[in-house]
Formats: C-alpha cells, sequence, structure tokens
C-alpha cells in the first residue's frame, strides 16, 4: 500500500476478501510529528479493523528514530517482525496465554517481570 | 496476547465467541510518550468493543511510572485488580451503584467524597 | 460504575435494555493528565453510543480543578447536575431550541450573549 | 442543545428522524483547552454521524478567540454562517465542484489560491 | 466539498452512490493549530470510510507549511498528487507490492531504503 494510513482497510480485505486468519501489518513511520500522528490514525483504524472482524492484527510498526543508525534500525525491524510472526504462530494456535506477564518485548530485549 | 493494543479484540472475541459476560483487561503500559499513546489507543478501542457487544469490558491498566519501585509497582497492580475484581462480581450482581461518588480507588487509597 | 470510561456502555444498556429515553452521565474526573485523558475517551465513547442508539446523553462532567475549594466543588457539581437535568427535562419536550445562542453555561453564571 | 457534544447524535436524528437531507451544525466553543478538545470531540463525532447516514453535516463553529472583540466575533459568526449556508446550497445542487482548489474561506477574506 | 472535514462522507458517498471504486482525497490544510487538528480528524474518518466500504481511500494532503513558497508548494501538490495517481493505478491493478519498503515517497525525492 502506499503508506501506513492505507493498511487498515488492506488488512480487512485480506481478512474479510481473502480468507485469511491473521494479517500482520508492517510499517516504518518517519520521525516527524506529522509521522507520528499518521502512525496514531493508522493504529486506531488497524484496531477498528479487528473489531469489525473478530480477527487479529498484529501490528509491527518500527519508527524511525528508535534506533541511532540504519544498520540497528533494519537489526530492530528484522528481529521484531521475526518475534512477532512467532507471536501469529502462537496465537492461532492458542499458546500465548502462557506467556503474559513475562515483559516480553519485540525487536529488544525483554524486561524483567515484575515480581509478586 | 501480544501487546495492549491487541486487547481490545481479544476482549471481545471472549464475549462473542467463548460466551463470557465480562471481561478484565490487564495491561501495564511503560512510561514512554509512545507507550501513553498506544494505552490510549487500545482504551479507545476497549470502549469501543463494549459498545459493539452492550457487555462490560473493566480496564486494569498499571503505568510502570504510577510506582516509584518495582515493589510497590506490583503491590499496586495486584491491589488495582484485586479490587477490580470485586466491581466485577458488583457488577454481574448490580452492587455497584450504592458505591457511585465515594471517591473509591483501585489500587491506591480512596480518596474523601466531596462534601455536598 | 467503576470509572468514567465505563459509563458509554453502561449508558447504552440503559437506553436499549432498561427501556430509557435519555441518560444523564455523571463523573468526576481528577486533576492529572491521565485523567483528562481518560475523560477524553469517555466523551467520544459517550458521542459514539448516542450515534449508535439516537437518543442523547448528557455528560456531566465536573473536574477536580474548576474550582479551588472541595466546598465550591460541591456547590459547582450540583449547580450543573440541577441545571442539566432541567435540560433534559426540556431536551424530551422539545422546548431548549429557544435558549440556543444565549451563553447559557451551566453550573457557572452564564456569559453574555454575543450581540448582532 | 445543551452544548456542542450533543451536536452530534441531534445532527443525526434530523437527517434519519425528521426528513432533513442536510444539516448545519452551528456552535461558539470557547477558548479554553477543555473547549478545544471539546470541540475535537464534537467534530470527531459530526464526521462519524455523516458516514453513518451518507449525508453531509456542515459544521459551522466559530471559536472565541477567532477574534479580537465581541463585535468583530459576530460579524465572523454571521458571515461564516451565511457562506456556508450557500455552500449547503450548491452541495445539494451539485454546484460546489467549480469552486474546489480557489481558496475559499468562510467568515474571513478569501485567500489566493495556489498558482500552478 | 466546502473543506477537508467533508472529504469522508463525499468521498463514501462516490464509493457507494456514484460506483467509484477508489477514491483520490484531495486537501490543503493551513499551517494553524486547528488546521492540523482538522487534518487529523479528516484524516480518522477517511480510514473509518474505507473500513465501511472495504475499498481505498487514498489522501493526499499537502500541508501549507510542507514548503517554503507558493512556488514550491505549488510543485509539491502536483507532483504528490501525479504520484499518488500512479499509486490508484497500481492499486486497482494489483501491482503496488513489489514497491513496498523501497523508501518511496510521493511529492519528495524518495529515500533510500534500509539495507539488510
Amino acid at each position: 500500500v502506499p503508506g501506513i494510513k492505507d493498511l487498515p482497510v488492506a488488512s480487512k480485505k485480506l481478512l474479510e476478501e481473502s480468507g485469511c486468519d491473521i494479517v500482520m501489518a508492517l510499517g516504518m513511520p518517519g520521525s516527524a510529528a506529522i509521522d507520528k500522528q499518521c502512525a496514531h490514525e493508522a493504529s486506531t483504524g488497524l484496531i477498528r479493523a479487528q473489531l469489525m472482524t473478530n480477527k487479529h492484527i498484529i501490528e509491527v510498526f518500527v519508527f524511525e528514530d528508535e534506533a541511532p543508525s540504519d544498520k540497528e534500525l533494519a537489526r530492530l525491524a528484522d528481529a521484531r517482525t521475526r518475534e512477532h510472526a512467532q507471536n501469529v504462530y502462537k496465537l492461532l494456535n492458542n499458546r500465548l496465554s502462557e506467556e503474559a506477564g513475562k515483559g516480553k518485548r519485540e525487536g529488544f530485549a525483554d524486561v524483567k517481570p515484575v515480581d509478586f
């Protein structure tokens, strides 16, 4: 699609017209204020699309300012996408609940879970 | 679910596909601006999911910056969840109206109700 | 309800399941940034609930920082609620249109209408 | 209606229950931050109401801080409303497309169109 | 239409009542804070309209402060519209996926894709 704001309807069409059970929506928003605004609008639309279809859309956004260099940005995008792809697999097989509350992070190192 | 933005559709599926009457949606958003943005998108989606189903989803979010230490954060999350669980019980039994306007807070000490 | 974000679905249920023609949604949001965010999410949900039902929900929110003392806050909440209750009565009887543009304020003194 | 946040459902009821083809929604939001927030919520609701009905609602908001004096504010509100009323007439008669891109402004002087 | 906030319902009517398969929504928001707020409301509405119709609406907004002069602004608006028109053509013919992740920008020079 041309930009991230086109992801919601594109994802919904994949779910409703192309027989997909789940969609990964990948986007790399820029670092300007307007880009963050667009990402917010896209995220809101992706949630709405999920509620209209009762299916998951896994948003995988990597902001250009999340990493200090192009090389690190590429590593982050690659890692985050791979780890979310594992989430997709687990969601489809109902195996994600055992990881809730473990502080798992996609693309960066996991954080330590809060100790109860 | 992978993150808090996946809570709205997951909650709606529990209400519509798994026969639940009410859902508690627990999440612990980080302290960065993007995390607060995600929490806003998730909250908006949770409200929309409730309006689409005519059922309550009790949002139990604990922000990482609501407490000064991990220990206090764990206490807060535990207390807030337990007190909201009591709200859920009362909501299902229509017994919450008598507590309206009493300044009840979940996780922190109650505030004094405004005196009329 | 536990908090103001639970008002939209609670109001919609009153309109659709309990036979109400109109609902007053009372809330007293705190003064922190997160409280104002919650109020925004609640307001947006209340408007959506109205559009889904074609019935009015009169939002009566009194922010904790709208008055300098608890005593004045109580007076404000009391006055605003009473004046909105009159609005509800007039709305149900189609008698509100004659007051449009008069600078009416609920809880505070009316402002002078702009002179044409 | 009591306030601008009541405009969306009131407009939708005019379109769906009173047989209107188009609605002008007039409001004069105050100049405080909370007033601008309310205007945002109202605008979002008006757009949603239009999408639910496939009919236009012409929002005519005049912010109290758009003019330096009450006299100028009255002139602005009067002019903007009259010019939007002409837009309504043209919309109903499919005659607005010829004015697209001309820099037309309602209430203030038109801006010069960008020269291609 | 009178302003950019009228674009969502106008686009939806083109898709549903005039038999269009895709719509380009062109707008030139001003540079004031209220203009950016309007653009946000319009964008959110355009995404909602797409989700309600399962068809694409390509938003082509050019902000008045995106270019330092009227001449450059005209060039930008012209270029962005032409390049989005090509996107429309490719979307209708399912030929856009091969350009994903290439850093394509409409109106400005493309950015270098991140190297994996």
